[in-house]
């Protein structure tokens, strides 16, 4: 049993090397062991690439016959950008198969796991199995559900402003709360922001970690107000932009196309874009997961829709006041206590001088 | 050392029990202990009553003749509301005392421990200092500065909401958290509010803990606009109340004061009284500590005048959203990032689904 966790946690600690680059597959990391000897190891490196159980077995020192292979996710038993990896397990001679996750997509679970055992092979699930599935939360979401992950994340003060009354946001937080959010536009597929965010600040949306991958940048932006010369116009071309409008005015659609952007026409809800209807979208162009980084309207939006699975709050021991002041989250806002939106009792870690809380979202109501 | 150590810690839990009933006395414990065995001990439990050393020497079960005193403050040498303990601690023969806190008043520190010293006893200090100061914060505050040691409480949401944009606030987070507000109303001698409270909620501002002590009412209501059929003014008779006004309205006045209540008469200052003048008129009434769970104008007038030396926020995992919804901290507010008020990296405590963020006020800027 120790054993088996061991070797686990060691796949769990290869996959991760993933993060950012997989998605929209999940990581997967693989340790084959022989009489206690790690003979071969290896990574989902990014989608497209290997999976792997073939990077594991391609890089064993010696004969994988009878060798255990630990695997944070149950092995793939179809085509799909790559050939299944069941086939590759059985012809290596592998003995004994250690899982962390199921397969979460209904349609494949267990049948990778029967395939295996079919061919005489002794199976094992569930080692580190919360573990393994925590890693892929949106990967999980996402295959389900066929709408991307949604992350709100926000920066405010102890007494809840996100700027001060003249609408100044820099800065908040500090270093380290900032370098923790670069981390989040490397994990997450895209970032998500209101045409709002744009005409006050010009973003770049980049991830500025040095080896970071910038995530595709979503801007929804009914009335299609960006401006050419917005930032994100001028680097459309090296970083993968999406503008979500209601509007059709064709001319500048083809402006913004000629770009490098990709215009979505979305229908119009309340004099936004609505959101499910986008979400989807995004989904079938195989987004698996969106940082949401705000404007209070749209934050207000996203929770009314019930699109947001998750929320980041970075909080700073400062006060603006302000009565006028932004807070994270605007709109109409709910009318009484119990209307609220309800999360989960938050995790807490501590960034230097912040505190950042990670709420999930809950079916119930209080 | 660890000896010391174990009988202070116990010196502390005795001091403990006086909390909410000491004011504007701090708490105190002490302990008589012969050949390791504890023979005496007490504490000061409540403001008038005898100090801990007295108590403590009360108790003993045989002579304290050359035993060793562990008080967790310096003991006392001038006559106060009871006679200095060194006389008592010189008479009892008591070989040695190790002392906790130092006596935070400069006009008296140090002189209880030289009177012991010239009296052939061995004085020892600064044993589990931290934690005998920490539990005397406000005390220490009032008794060097003379105004009252004033904690900002506040319940909000992960969006920063004290209500929704309908005004309504019941309830915010759970019990847990609410009964641990309660415990600070016992704690602190007096609550305040701002008129806006008393309009809207018509409080009691009571302390609801069984056993527990009320705090004084003071109430910031400029015009005098507090109605004479309110709770609180129905029960003033009951439960210390002080309105603090500028306007000088007498019939208003002597129709307060007939309801058992004190009008406290302060300057104007921008359509407000004048808080750093009321907080020194209340030092001189001998209220050492407040506990201002008010209004998000009065919120920011505290904090602008620099009067806030701590902040316990009360978060829930819940969300109301709305662009009007109020916040804790409202007023003009500031108008750039770097003239923020600055507090401390805050203490994280779980009640439940909510947390309790304390944050303690920092001199330094940003």
């Amino acid at each position: 049993m120790l054993e088996d966790s061991k070797y686990m946690r060691y796949a769990i600690d290869l996959a991760i090397k993933g993060e950012g680059w997989v998605n929209p597959n999940p990581m997967v990391g693989a340790v084959i062991v022989k009489e206690d000897r790690i003979i071969g190891k290896g990574y989902h490196e990014a989608c497209g690439k290997l999976h792997a159980e073939r990077n594991a077995l391609a890089s064993c020192i010696e004969s994988a016959k009878g060798a255990t292979l630990y695997v944070t996710l149950e092995p793939c038993c179809h085509y799909g950008r790559t050939p299944p990896c069941t086939d590759a397990i059985i012809q290596a001679g592998i003995a004994k198969v250690v899982i962390g996750s199921n397969d979460p997509n209904p349609k494949v679970s267990g049948k990778g796991i029967s395939i295996l055992c079919k061919a005489g092979i002794t199976v094992k699930q569930g080692v580190l199995k919360e573990e393994c599935d925590k890693m892929n939360t949106s990967f999980f979401h996402y295959i389900i559900t066929g709408i991307p992950y949604l992350v709100m994340k926000y920066a405010m003060t102890a007494d809840g402003k996100i700027a001060t009354v003249t609408g100044a946001s820099q800065w908040i937080t500090g270093e380290m709360a900032r370098r923790h959010v670069q981390g989040l536009r490397h994990k997450y597929s895209s970032i998500m922001v209101g045409i709002g965010t744009i005409l006050k600040d010009d973003p770049l949306l980049t991830c500025r970690l040095e080896d970071g991958r910038n995530p595709i940048r979503i801007i929804c932006d009914s009335h299609l107000r960006i401006p050419l010369d917005s930032q994100i116009c001028r680097t459309a071309m090296e970083i993968p932009t999406i503008v979500a409008a209601t509007a059709t005015d064709a001319v500048k659609i083809s402006k913004l196309e000629s770009l490098g952007i990709k215009v979505l026409s979305v229908p119009d809800k309340g004099g936004m874009v609505d959101l499910p209807v986008l979400m989807r979208k995004l989904g079938k162009l195989e987004i698996d997961s969106i940082l949401l980084e705000g404007g209070s309207i749209l934050n207000y939006s996203a929770l009314k829709a019930g699109l947001v699975q998750e929320v980041y709050a970075y909080i700073a021991p400062k006060f603006f006041g302000g009565e006028g002041a932004r807070t994270p989250v605007g709109g109409e806002g709910v009318l009484l206590p119990e209307n609220c939106f309800k999360f989960t009792a938050p995790e807490v870690s501590v960034l230097d001088d912040d505190l950042l809380l990670r709420f999930k979202f809950t079916r119930g109501k209080i």
